[in-house]
C-alpha cells in the first residue's frame, strides 16, 4: 500500500465526522441539495479518472491515504492544478461519505454542467436525444454510456426526469456523464423550440406503423423516447414528424428503456455509417 | 378495498412470523437455499400474473387479504386449481416476507425450471444465447426480456453466472424468466457439446475485425457473450466460428452488457425478418 505522504500534498487531514465540509458532501446524496448547490459527488478510481481526464469542474478532491492504493489516482491528485482543493481525510471520515462497502478512498465534488436548448446548433445538430420523464437512474446512465459510444452529445431531459448526477446514474454511465451536454427543460419550452426551429422529431412507440429498422432517418433530428411506465405520451407523439416501432413477437409488450433507446440510436448510427 | 373472504378460499390465515412455511419463504432470498430446494419466490401483481399465465410450477400462492386490492389477482387465486396450495397470511407476515416498501400483498413460491444442453434440438435451434459468467441480475433479467421479445427461448448460463431466480433478475425480466428454457453448465460441458454437434458459435468482442451490422449470421447458431468485467475470454473466443464487434467512437470502450447483447440479438432478428 502506498501512503500518499508526498511533498506535493500539504493539506491537513480531516478526522472529524462532523466537519462542515464533510457534512456538505454527505448531503449531496440528497437530490434537492444537489439542485440547490449545483454540485454532485462522485467516487471510485474509474469515475474519478474520467472526471479528471474530461476536465469536469472539480471543486474538491477528497481522498483517504489509508484507503487509496491506486498510483494512477495518486498521480492525478499530485498533478492537479489547485492543490488547495485537495482534501485529505481519515479512513473513518471517508467511509462516512462513501456509499460503498469497500471504498477505494478517492472521491470528488464536481459542479454540474447544464446547457440551454438555445445553445443547440439546430442546423448542424446531427442526432440529439430527448428523454421524457425517465425514472430509473440506472437506465439514464446506461443511455448516456450508449450515446457516448456513438458520439451523441446533446441529451434533453424533459419534465420529471431522474437526476443524471445521482450516484447510480453516474456509475451506470461509466463516466460518460462528463462527456455530454445535458439540457433540462419543460415540455412547453421544448415544444416552442421545436416549432420555431422546425425541428425533426422522431419518436419511438409500439403504436407506430413504421419499423425502426427500415426507416430513413433525417440528417438533423431529435430522437424522442417516452418514459418506462408511460411510453410516448399523446402530446409528445403529436410533436413527431414520424414515429417508429421496434417489432416484438413474444409475450413482452415492451423492452427495457435503455435497450430500446440503444437499439434505435445504433440503427441511426449504422445507417449513417453505411451512407458515408 | 376488496376483502377476499370468498367461499372458494377456505384456508386459515397465518399470523405467526415464525411459522415454518413463512421462514422457508424468507430463506428463499438466499441463493444457496434456492439452489438446494429448487424453489424461488416472486411477488407483485404483474409478475404473479405472468407466472399463472405461463403455467409456471407454482408450489404455494401467498396473499394478504388486507393488502391485496387487485381483483385481477383475486380472480386468479380463486381460479387456481390447487386451493390447498393457497396460503392466506396477515399483513405483518406478508411484510416480513416482502422486499418492497409497499407490498401489493401477492406472492408465490415456484419451482425453478432448468433444462440440459442435450435437450436443445441443435439442428433446428435457431438462435440460442449463451452468457459467460454474467454478474449483474438486472442485466440478466433485461437480457431475458429482450430475448423473449424476439422469441429466443434457450439461454445457456456458463460457469459463475448470477441466478436468474434472484428477485432483481425476475423483476428486470418483467416475467420473461417464465418463458425461457434455462440451461446452466460448465464451460467443459459446453465445449464438448459444441465440438460433438458442430455448433456455430458467434461471439461478440471489441477485439473482432468484423462488424456486427454487416455480418451474415448462420441459420442455427449460438450467440456467445462475455461477462461485464472480462468480455469474451480467450478460451471462449477460440470456440467461435466468427467474432463480431459493435463499433464505438466515444471515450467508452464498452457498452452495458444488456445493451450489447440486445443490439446483436436484434440485428440477427432483423436480418432474418428481411430474408423472409
Amino acid at each position: 500500500m502506498i501512503h500518499a505522504t508526498s511533498s506535493y500534498i500539504i493539506n491537513i487531514m480531516i478526522t472529524s465526522l462532523s466537519n462542515s465540509k464533510i457534512k456538505y458532501i454527505r448531503k449531496l446524496k440528497d437530490k434537492r441539495f444537489r439542485q440547490e448547490t449545483g454540485h454532485f459527488y462522485i467516487e471510485g478510481i474509474r469515475i474519478f479518472g474520467e472526471a479528471i481526464q474530461n476536465m469536469a469542474g472539480i471543486q474538491t478532491i477528497i481522498y483517504s491515504p489509508e484507503l487509496l492504493e491506486s498510483e494512477f489516482c495518486l498521480d492525478l491528485i499530485n498533478g492537479f492544478d489547485n492543490q488547495e482543493r485537495v482534501m485529505q481525510v481519515s479512513k473513518d471520515v471517508f467511509k462516512s461519505i462513501s456509499k460503498k462497502d469497500h471504498p477505494q478512498g478517492i472521491g470528488a465534488v464536481i459542479t454540474q454542467s447544464w446547457q440551454d436548448l438555445d445553445q443547440v446548433d439546430h442546423q448542424h445538430m446531427g442526432i440529439v436525444l430527448a428523454l421524457d420523464s425517465v425514472q430509473d437512474p440506472g437506465n439514464l446512465g446506461t443511455i448516456l454510456r450508449t450515446s457516448d459510444a456513438i458520439n451523441v452529445r446533446s441529451i434533453v431531459l424533459l419534465d420529471n426526469s431522474t437526476d443524471p448526477y445521482n450516484l447510480s446514474s453516474i456509475r451506470a454511465s461509466m463516466g460518460a456523464v462528463f462527456n455530454h451536454s445535458l439540457i433540462r427543460c419543460k415540455i412547453d419550452e421544448f415544444e416552442e423550440w421545436v416549432r420555431i426551429n422546425n425541428i425533426n422529431i422522431i419518436g419511438t412507440s409500439d403504436r407506430a406503423e413504421t419499423e425502426y429498422y427500415g426507416y430513413d432517418y433525417p440528417e438533423n433530428m431529435v430522437l424522442l423516447m417516452g418514459s418506462e411506465k408511460q411510453g410516448l405520451q399523446e402530446r409528445h407523439f403529436s410533436l413527431c414528424r414520424d414515429v417508429v416501432k421496434i417489432p416484438m413477437e413474444g409475450r413482452s409488450d415492451s423492452l427495457n428503456l435503455a435497450v430500446a433507446t440503444s437499439l434505435v440510436l445504433y440503427q441511426i448510427y449504422n445507417q449513417r455509417r453505411c451512407k458515408r
